[in-house]
């Protein structure tokens, strides 16, 4: 068609001025099943580009590939919400010279929108495009191939960026409307092969778990919700990744029929059992920065109350008005939760990179009840501990912690408290699960942590909170 | 509810930092039916402020209460895309020390992206906000009151000013969601008795014509519309505001049926010929900036396939892929057209201001066939010149234009003069129609203008493309 902006990637790169030193982005809409961050490094560093700041929203297993990038020099700084995996563990060992820059979900869209981190050129895959450049996380075509839903990660990338690679592969007849990046904010598409594998969505932290102890901290979590005094009609709810965390929804699902309460809306990463909901009435509206499984990402195209955001409008603290402000009950899940009730979800206990921000900082301190679902132990791990090994979320912004030896809740809520010990809940303190714990595992050793900092852990504000050491 | 936005319209003001000398910006959705204009230059007048820079999207006749608040220094600059009314006149008499500077839509939409038309506190009437800012034109409350549909003009507001309020009669529960304007775009929310007169919306320049000789005009468009070379399966259409330009699809509904040939979507100002049309399936989609009446303004609420896009969206030159980049077929008025095809919509034949450049330049330069309605005469005053009284439209955009005396065809289209030609169409050379207007009427005299500028014509890149000067 005329004014076409189909182009091949290396085209796209050659026209979008990119630059050693330059910042590229990316999103994470594919998790476990991403196919673009790869291909765009490989192709950068058969252009011959160096010393580039890779600023994806995150960054998984499945990006094990750019070790080989970081050694040759391609990739120099990273910034993300998160690292798993192989490419994690070489981070936590030291691999990449400047320390990765984590944010949370929130933090990174204020972050791109407020000028701190200015994007060169962001990468965008798209489920569907047109020549144009209007482009989703889903298509109406019949060569869909891979579909993702929200593109809310992507949404600040395709607004601030200075220039906007799209790359699909479904390319479709303009318009391709209702849109989640809109042509004018786009410089060229790129057709691909595939841009992800769509079945790897709702894998890792978001799969359905069937896990017995999940389960049960699950449906402790419910009765939490449902006894905070704030489950009351027109009450809305996020929860956060994690199998005990997602599960959540599941089990107050009989409450709000036995009680006639409805929720006005559910926030954040949208699943299955949160569609279902919606379409029996029992949620009014899908507010979905991230879409969690496959029924959520169809979900969104065809249903006009299933309403994607950006980081930006989902979770920035900036921007007042996001949607977190107006969040009534968050459920999150921890690797680590200590006394003063901060959290961490980034760091093993083995000092190890091995999860996410998210928008756990986000959630926990806007909610008016954020919940932590966090098991004693993991294994031979302990989860509730004296210090956490790495501060994620500030234990002001956390209300409750459920786990399966009791219910700790946060001495800022002694009205929380009381409402969980007049319904019957067991209510622990802190102190003593931590104490718990330690009975069972005995002391651990100190982690062999060295001088050299391999991440900094920024605050929502754009404030550092902590730093990650290099492990031996 | 937590973290609500809404104050008093004289708070919104305050926390907005205005000062004398900064730039206020409005849209235009309500037409002449728009209170927010009045309302908010009332308040700003009576707390004292002085020498504002008003930016409209448009202003009419409803807005002559402006002439006081010009008289006495509240506002000592305007930009807009036109004037009517007593406030146009005033100012081509000379009320206004600094020329108004005249924009398209297109053009307002990228001078705002692009920071050349920078508005410190942007005032946007909306038809329902929630307490934290998310707002549209539309509203699914049983309190509505007052609904514009589309709130295209007031996005690149919205997404680039320093600070928006947004006005509305009508609040509603958290999410307002789908959203035309995000809350976190939003700094305060004002609620008011009524932002605008829904019923006024299709006054004026759009109302559906009655007239014989619109009706007349616009069989003929639709005729060449039909044998362009453009009326092919997936072609795309728009009509600009007058009465002949709008009808125009009701007179080639019948050759789509008859043919089988369907429209990909129809692009613009949106009417309710187009709505019935898609919904009869005839038009894929609708991509609308400024929904023409109550009609158009119901449908864009409920139905996914009537897109709601920015100015910028819709027809920026400088965002490759903005709409008209796509559009195949723009119908278009005219106060006059000349004998080197260029087009006047916006000084009337007696050198007063009396219209609005809209979309005419936009659509015109990027469409692949612009066609021009308009009579040899509007009363005693002619309307195919030798000479446009202000230069809107350069003639190189303009293909054809069509008169009730026969159908004009720019030399530098001899493929549609051919296919005109072919079927059978009056073709006449646009000097013979300026020299009938002329037999008719008579030479007229030159106008009275004098030396001083009153108004200054943008084209859509940002560069001056005429003056308007004072007139007796």
């Amino acid at each position: 068609m005329r004014n076409s902006k189909v182009v091949t990637l290396e085209e796209a790169i050659r026209r979008s001025g990119l630059h050693d030193g330059c910042t590229i982005s990316f999103h994470h809409h594919f998790r476990g099943g991403d196919k673009v961050v790869n291909m765009v490094v490989d192709k950068l560093a058969e252009m011959g580009f160096k010393d580039l700041h890779l600023a994806a929203s995150s960054l998984s297993d499945v990006h094990a590939p750019l070790i080989d990038h970081i050694r040759s020099g391609v990739i120099t700084r990273i910034s993300t919400s998160g690292l798993r995996g192989e490419l994690a563990t070489a981070i936590s060992h030291g691999l990449l010279k400047e320390p990765v820059i984590f944010r949370s979900h929130g933090g990174r869209g204020s972050a791109i929108a407020c000028g701190e981190l200015p994007i060169d050129v962001a990468f965008l895959g798209a489920s569907s495009a047109d020549p144009l450049g209007n482009a989703c996380g889903y298509s109406r075509s019949e060569n869909a191939k891979s579909i993702c839903g929200s593109l809310g990660y992507a949404l600040p990338d395709a607004r601030y960026a200075k220039h906007v690679v799209v790359i699909t592969d479904d390319l479709v007849e303009y318009p391709n409307m209702p849109m989640s990046i809109a042509a004018s904010d786009v410089e060229s598409v790129v057709v691909v092969d595939s841009v992800g594998d769509s079945s790897k969505i709702s894998s890792g932290a978001i799969r359905d778990s069937k896990n017995p102890r999940d389960i049960l901290l699950a449906k402790q979590a419910a009765k939490v919700v449902i006894n905070s005094g704030y489950f009351n009609d027109g009450f809305s709810i996020q929860t956060g990744t994690g199998g005990a965390s997602l599960a959540v929804v599941k089990y107050i699902h009989e409450s709000m029929l036995a009680k006639g309460i409805k929720a006005s809306f559910a926030l954040g990463g949208i699943t299955a059992h949160m569609v279902k909901l919606h379409e029996e009435g029992l949620i009014g509206k899908l507010i979905d920065v991230q879409s969690f499984d496959k029924v959520a990402a169809e979900s969104i195209k065809d249903d006009m109350f299933h309403q994607e955001v950006s980081a930006v409008d989902y979770a920035s603290g900036v921007h007042k008005g996001s949607a977190v402000h107006a969040l009534d009950i968050v459920i999150l899940s921890a690797l680590e939760v200590d006394v003063d009730f901060n959290v961490n979800v980034l760091v093993g206990s083995d000092g190890v990179i091995r999860g996410a921000i998210g928008g756990h900082q986000d959630t926990a301190a806007d909610s008016a009840l954020s919940i932590i679902v966090c098991p004693l132990l993991r294994g031979r791990i302990p989860c509730v501990v004296p210090r956490v090994t790495t501060l994620i979320t500030p234990g002001k912004s956390v209300d409750v912690v459920v786990t399966e030896y009791g219910i700790a809740v946060n001495p800022a809520r002694a009205d929380i408290r009381e409402k969980l010990e007049a319904a019957g809940l067991n209510i622990v303190d802190i102190h003593s699960l931590a104490a718990k714990a330690e009975a069972i595992i005995g002391k651990p050793d100190p982690l062999p942590f060295k001088e050299r900092v391999v991440g900094i852990v920024m605050n929502r504000d754009g404030e550092v909170l902590d730093e990650i050491h290099e492990i031996e």
